[in-house]
This record gives C-alpha cells, sequence and structure tokens, in this order.
C-alpha cells in the first residue's frame, strides 16, 4: 500500500480540489449514520463529479487497496453508508453527481445520475405530467444511488413494486474501477445473467450506482383514500384481498395499525384527530388512485367496493377523505406513527416480512410471546400489511435508560424477535436492508446455502472486498 | 474421473431403474433441439423424480466431473437444452417432477415443479378461477423449469412481463448438488443479493431450477380485441403510446405485422380472412382484459379509446373482433405467421430487442438495409412492438437450397442484422436466450465488462464448469 499522503495526491489529482477533502467540518456530519447508532472515521471524503472521475478513483484504490464507502443521502436505515472506525476508508459521496441526463415523456423513462434527491425526482417527474412511483420519509435526503443499492420501498410497493422493479437500466462502477454501461432501458434482454438485478439490492458490495434509468408512471389524476376500522389484522387481510378483488389496479396503497398506535399518535400530534368515532382493534389506510380525470368513477367505484366490504361484513366502519386536505391528514396519521412513538420512550425496531397470508398470525403470535417473554415491553406493529411487510417495534418498559436497555435487553428482544421470523419463514429485513445493523444477525440466522453463494458472487466480484467492507456479509 | 459403468452404477442407485436410462429409442427424441438445427450425444438420460434425488445426483456429477445438460420440454429455440457432440454429459430430464405443491388461491400463488407443463400450469389455475398470464407457442410441451430458465416471454410481457417478473419464489440444485430454497414468496425481501433473479435466465448455468412459487392473476372475465391499420410502423407506435395512455392497466397485448406478413398468412391457412377491407402499410393487434364482468365498461372504454386514436389520426381503419370465436381469429393471423413463413421457403430469424422508442426507425433503417446488402432477400419484422421486441426474420432469395444457404449467406445476413442492432444499442436475444445459437455472436458482441462479470460468475458457483457447459458463455 502506498503512503496515504501520495493516495491523497493521486486522488486528489483524479477529483481536483472541489472533488476531496480532509477537512473535518465536512467530512464530520458524513462518519454518523442518520439514526445516530454508528459513527465511524474516514481517510477523506471524495466527492467525484463524473461516472469518469469514480471510474479512475476506483482503479486508483484497487491498485492501492483502498477501501471504498460510497454513500448517498446518509439517511439508510442500518448504517450501510457509515464507515468503520478504523478510518483507513475513503468515504464516497455520490451527491454531486445529480444530473438529470434524459427525460423520455412519450416512454415515460428518466435517466438519473446517483446523487438526484428523490425528491428533486418527483419534482422533475412532475413537470412533465408524471410521477415516479416511490416515495418514503426520507425522500428530502435519500438519493437514487442510495434506493437502487438498498431496493427501497415504501408505501406504494402493493401497486409498483420497490426499487427493483423501477428500474429499468443501470450504470455501474466496479471493484476495478471498470464502467458497467446498461442504461439502454430494453424491455426484453435475455442475454445471460441479470447483472443489473445483481447490483440493485447489494448495498455497494458489488458495485458503486452511478445512475439509471427509471420507470416513470402517469401523474395522479384523482385518488380515494379510506379509513377503515377493523376488528382483527386478520379481518384487515380479508379487507385487503377484497379491495385487491375488486380494484387490484388501482389500490396503490393498505397499510394497518393497531388502535393504540392511532391512540399514539393522536396524543402526539396536537390538532390531529382519529377518522372514526369508535374504537377498533385495527385500522387500515386504504388508497386507490386513477391517472384519468374521470373522477366521479374512481370515486364511485371505490364506494362500491366499501359498501361491499360492508355487506360481507368485512369492516366495522370506514370514512372516505372528503378533501385532499383531509387526505393529506389520513396519511399524516400512519406517517407520524414512528416519530410519535419515539416521544414515548425507547425501543427496538424490526423491519420484517412474512408471506402476506402468513402476517395476521404471524402478529398474534408474536405479539404476545415477546410481551410475555419481556415483562413490561410492548410490542407495536404497523405498516405495508399488502407487502406482507410489517414494522415491528417493540418499546421498552417505562423508566429504563434508553441507551443501557438497547444494548442490553433490546438486543436479546432483536434476537428473538428474528427467531420467530424465521421461524415462520420470513425475512429479517423487508425494506431497511442489511448494512452493519443486521449483518451478525444474518450470519446467524440466513439460509447457509444462500450465504455461500452471496460468499462466492462478492469475493468473485470484489476480490479484495474494497467495496463497502463490513457491510452486509 | 471414475469409470462410466461405475458412474452409471451409481447414478442409477440414487435415481431407481425407471430414473436412468440409455436405451437409444428412448434417450435419441431428445437429443435434437425442436427446430432441427442442434444435434448431440449423452452418457445417459437422468430422470429424477424429486429435488432430493436431484441434489444427489448433481453431487456425485461435482464428485465425478461428469457434466450435466439440464432440459425441460425441450423446445428452446437457441440449442440450450441439447448436449454437445462428446457424448460426455448426463442429459437431465426435469419432466418427471411435475407436481403442483402449492396453490393459495386468496394469494394467487401456486408452487409448481419444474417439469410441469405450461399449458397443464393454465388449466389447473383456470379451474381456481384464475391464471398464469405468460403464454407461448411450444406451451403443450414448454416447461416451468425451462421457461424460468429461459426467462420466457410472449405476448402478455406488455402487461404482465416475463417469466422474471411472476417467479415469486425458487428452489434449484446448484453445482456442488446443493438446494438453495428460496421458495416463500415474500414480496418485500432485503437479505442481500438477489439470488433468485441471478438464476433466472441463466440458461441451467448456474443452477437447476427444481420448483417455483409463481404469481398468478385473474382470469380473464372480459377482453375487446382489436385490429387496426396504420401507415407506418412509426404510426404504430404513435397509436401505441395512445392506447398505453388510455388503457395502461388493461392493455395486455400490442403486436404488429406488415401487410405482406398478413398476405402470407391469408395465403397459407385456408379458411382465413383479412380483418380489415384494404391494404395498410402496417397492423396492429391490440387486447385489453378486464378481470371483472362488467362487460360493457371494458367495450365502451375500448371503442372511446380507438374513437379517439381515429380523431387524432393515428390510424386508417379499425374493427373490433365481434365474438370470441373472431377473437381466437384474429390472434391465429398472428400466431400463423412463423408457420406461414416457412411454408414460403428458407429463412434466418433473429430475435431482437431495442428501445421501444426506437423500434420504427430501427426496423425502417435496418428493412433495407439488410435487402440492399442481400440481394433477392427478403426481411420481416414482427411482433411485439409493445416490448420493443421484433422477430426479425430474413427470407431467402427464391430457388436457393436451405441448408446450404442458412450456413453460408444466413450467417453473413444473422452477423450483419445483429451488427445493426448493436448500433442502436439492442438486445441479439429479446427473449430467446443464447444457448449455443447465438453464444459466439454474443462473445462477439457483448459488451466485454459484462462478459467478464457473467464469467466470474459462472467461475464462482460452478468453478468446474459441469453445469450446462458450452451454453451461453
Amino acid at each position: 500500500m502506498m503512503a496515504t499522503n501520495d493516495f491523497l495526491d493521486q486522488a486528489e489529482a483524479i477529483l481536483g480540489p472541489r472533488g476531496l477533502t480532509q477537512d473535518p467540518d465536512l467530512v464530520e456530519p458524513w462518519l454518523t449514520d442518520w439514526r445516530g447508532r454508528f459513527h465511524g472515521a474516514a481517510l477523506a471524503l471524495a466527492q467525484p463529479a463524473t461516472t469518469a472521475e469514480l471510474s479512475a478513483l476506483v482503479a486508483l484504490c484497487a491498485q492501492t487497496r483502498v477501501p471504498l464507502v460510497p454513500q448517498g443521502g446518509n439517511s439508510g436505515m442500518s448504517g450501510g453508508a457509515t464507515p468503520d472506525e478504523t478510518g483507513k476508508s475513503l468515504l464516497v459521496s455520490l451527491r454531486r453527481m445529480n444530473a438529470i441526463r434524459a427525460l423520455d415523456r412519450d416512454a415515460m423513462q428518466i435517466t438519473a445520475e446517483a446523487g438526484v434527491i428523490l425528491e428533486n425526482l418527483h419534482h422533475i417527474a412532475e413537470l412533465q405530467g408524471l410521477r415516479f412511483p416511490l416515495s418514503l420519509g426520507g425522500k428530502g435526503s435519500a438519493t437514487i444511488g442510495g434506493l437502487i443499492s438498498t431496493n427501497a420501498g415504501g408505501t406504494q410497493v402493493i401497486r409498483h413494486g420497490s426499487m427493483r422493479a423501477l428500474v429499468l437500466g443501470l450504470e455501474a462502477v466496479l471493484a476495478d474501477g471498470q464502467i458497467l454501461d446498461a442504461l439502454v432501458p430494453l424491455k426484453k434482454d435475455n442475454r445471460g445473467f441479470d447483472l443489473k438485478q445483481l447490483l440493485i439490492g447489494s448495498e455497494g458490495t458489488l458495485g458503486i450506482v452511478t445512475a439509471a434509468t427509471l420507470r416513470l408512471v402517469p401523474a395522479v389524476a384523482d385518488r380515494a383514500v379510506i379509513w377503515a376500522g377493523v376488528p382483527s389484522i386478520a379481518a384487515a387481510r380479508g379487507l385487503l384481498l377484497h379491495c385487491q378483488a375488486a380494484e387490484g389496479d388501482a389500490l396503490e396503497g393498505f397499510e394497518v395499525m393497531p388502535q393504540h398506535c392511532l391512540d399514539n399518535v393522536v396524543a402526539f400530534l396536537p390538532d390531529a384527530r382519529p377518522p372514526l368515532a369508535g374504537q377498533n382493534a385495527w385500522h387500515a389506510l386504504i388508497e386507490l388512485t386513477a391517472s384519468d380525470s374521470d373522477a366521479d368513477s374512481l370515486r364511485d367505484r371505490a364506494e362500491a367496493m366499501i359498501a361491499d366490504a360492508f355487506e360481507k361484513g368485512l369492516l366495522a366502519d370506514a370514512v372516505f377523505a372528503s378533501s385532499e386536505t383531509q387526505a393529506e391528514k389520513f396519511w399524516q396519521l400512519r406517517e407520524i406513527v414512528a416519530p410519535a412513538e419515539r416521544a414515548i420512550g425507547p425501543a427496538v425496531q424490526h423491519d420484517v416480512s412474512v408471506p402476506v397470508a402468513d402476517m395476521p398470525a404471524f402478529v398474534e403470535a408474536a405479539v404476545p410471546a415477546i410481551e410475555a417473554r419481556f415483562p413490561g415491553t410492548r410490542a407495536v406493529a404497523f405498516g405495508h400489511l399488502g407487502d406482507g411487510n410489517i414494522h415491528f417495534h417493540v418499546l421498552a418498559p417505562p423508566g429504563v435508560d434508553g441507551p443501557t436497555w438497547q444494548q442490553g435487553e433490546g438486543k436479546a428482544i432483536s434476537r428473538e424477535v428474528h427467531d420467530i421470523v424465521v421461524q415462520w419463514r420470513g425475512s429479517i429485513s423487508a425494506e431497511h436492508g442489511i448494512g452493519q445493523l443486521k449483518r451478525d444477525e444474518l450470519a446467524r440466522l440466513g439460509d447457509p446455502v444462500a450465504l455461500e453463494l452471496m460468499r462466492r458472487v462478492k469475493d468473485a466480484l470484489d476480490p479484495h472486498g474494497l467495496l463497502n467492507p463490513g457491510k452486509l456479509i
């Protein structure tokens, strides 16, 4: 390995003075993940402006065996973009690469560089009467590259799929600095292994995504947003099946939460009101959308769908958002669940999935099992029932010291939750990825055959282990 | 390598007497691909009955370094399931593994073994009021395993995607005999690399697919089938965009062919009649489907869509199929294009894709270029415009000897067609795969970076090169 100063000189020669810094004031903010769980150190912060610059930089790193940690908006949930504490890695921010390279309105496709921020992509699509149908809480900071590398999800997956389904083409820099150019959006291409899908969700361990061609969809011309009360999560699943059968092509969201989640939100948010008058064991937030402006038709169909559900005894109560403002308020109740919970006290969070059909039984088994095993805790399940993906949070007993509890009982709880998930043939990471947060749990619980395959692929594509070391596997 | 007889004895001990044969009468029919282009030899024909049997067999092959050639219905288009001529490979048929392991009607999922024939899967889904939305000419012989290994397409890809989009879970035997069990259908799962997608479309070179959990969709309750005449393929693309904007969620097929294709079909098929009275440079076959039985609604919407297209000058003439029988006749005209062409004389076929937006310009450039370069030939483009996937066939000059022409000028034509496709940033295999037919062309024209990545993945997963040797890469 060459001397650090020589390396930095060469890196600066590639990137220019704007592209490389060791200034602690500039580097430090990016060394901690946004949940504040992981803190690392870095040799420097590299900010390439072009794919060619990144390619030359990675080739230099390969030659000199300097590890790289790619980073987008630094809003990941699993510490996947935070370097380790050795300070030997180069932190590589893709944020300067934020150009829109192409937009084809007819084909409904956009080619965006990795550093484009999700919210900006939304605005650019809107200006063309289109939309990019993936959104999540961190949209103001999350970048396209990060969203692809983590195969991000959100609340619209039920209709449009996760990032994996929205990437039509990809450009990436590989471990030796070579550029894989697969940006051209071919709807059908059977020329061998799907390298694009291999890179998506690989958390920067196989290559660094530099640009992507993404699928856009028509803008929403109208939507019907419904808040429904149901007696159980099994009933919520029954209602989901009903809605899918009646309006599968239009069903864009189906989120659930238990009554006490809603109570927390209402207590937390000054002007929030529960949408329904009475109490219901579970609540479902349902959205149908239409891209044409035949507004009466969507509302009529949604009303028929709900009336039919009433007749079939599939729900206890339901109300339609009467305006866009009210629709936003319904969604705010869902989005504020996590912040409202954080205000109550410390918790450990799990992002798990099981087959959709098993989700009610899983929740009904796992919640009491955890609460019985860890007295004083409260287990909360909410989220994307339509995707079989629940955020399973366990709140600490009142009065404990948060960090101490999280490091002790919290870890035991997480192991127990993950054990139950595996018994149900589920995933310990539905949408947040593995990063460093769940790496050891994946090693403990993952299918050994799958883990060995992943290890082999990793070694084949990054033989010196320089791409995002210590993450995922 | 152990003596062949020892190997066969051990293989028979694993598979039982029904599971292994060297009888030429039984083996010979499977040694030629259905297009009759490739003929090979095999040590024996193995027909495992279970995943466990196949696992033990592959472990034996790994230990003794015996290559395996997996085969489903032997109806592939690229010779991917035909062994080479050395006779050193074991031909492994998955046809005995044809059980339906599970069917969840509510979840609209079916778990089928690799040997289930596509047409049988269609019938089983139909009995539940559901359907498997992928179909193709070889449905009476093509198996689920083969369709997955080649990422098969068909005429419904525009709405439902290719096989890649329909596989929710997968089971496969790897090169060392280990079983990868990823059958559980999780809609969201971010535990690392997508091994399932890596295996799909890998043509048996990375593992042997033994079962899959597949997505079903509601049965078609109603459809509107339209035959439209347009003045150019560019006009056909304009009509496609119009239909997608108006009825994107319902648009299930959009096929095109030039007038002389239709003329051939009408001349070939005794009772066929052209749907439209006049001549049109190009024809489009359009299908909309609905899963609810509100039949008037679909027909009304389809008529509005076409009336609107007329007003906008997007088509010259159009007719609706007035009955299911007529709808079937319209589709028959499309399906008979290839047989009708074969009756005219020898040809070389190419299955290519370019970005959908570029397809009209590609066809308008490539057809005259090929006909000018190879006097007496006739270039024909037809197929899946909605997917940017055209079957580009070049008919021999009248009077030539077929096989001689195919081996001589035919090969030069194929190289020329593929060169043009690459200039247009397209794929030389949109849906038929690489197999042995296009292996050398992929090596000649593929992106060297992608080819190197594929080679590395192949070496990592199959270090002794025993899985389907000589195919793809």
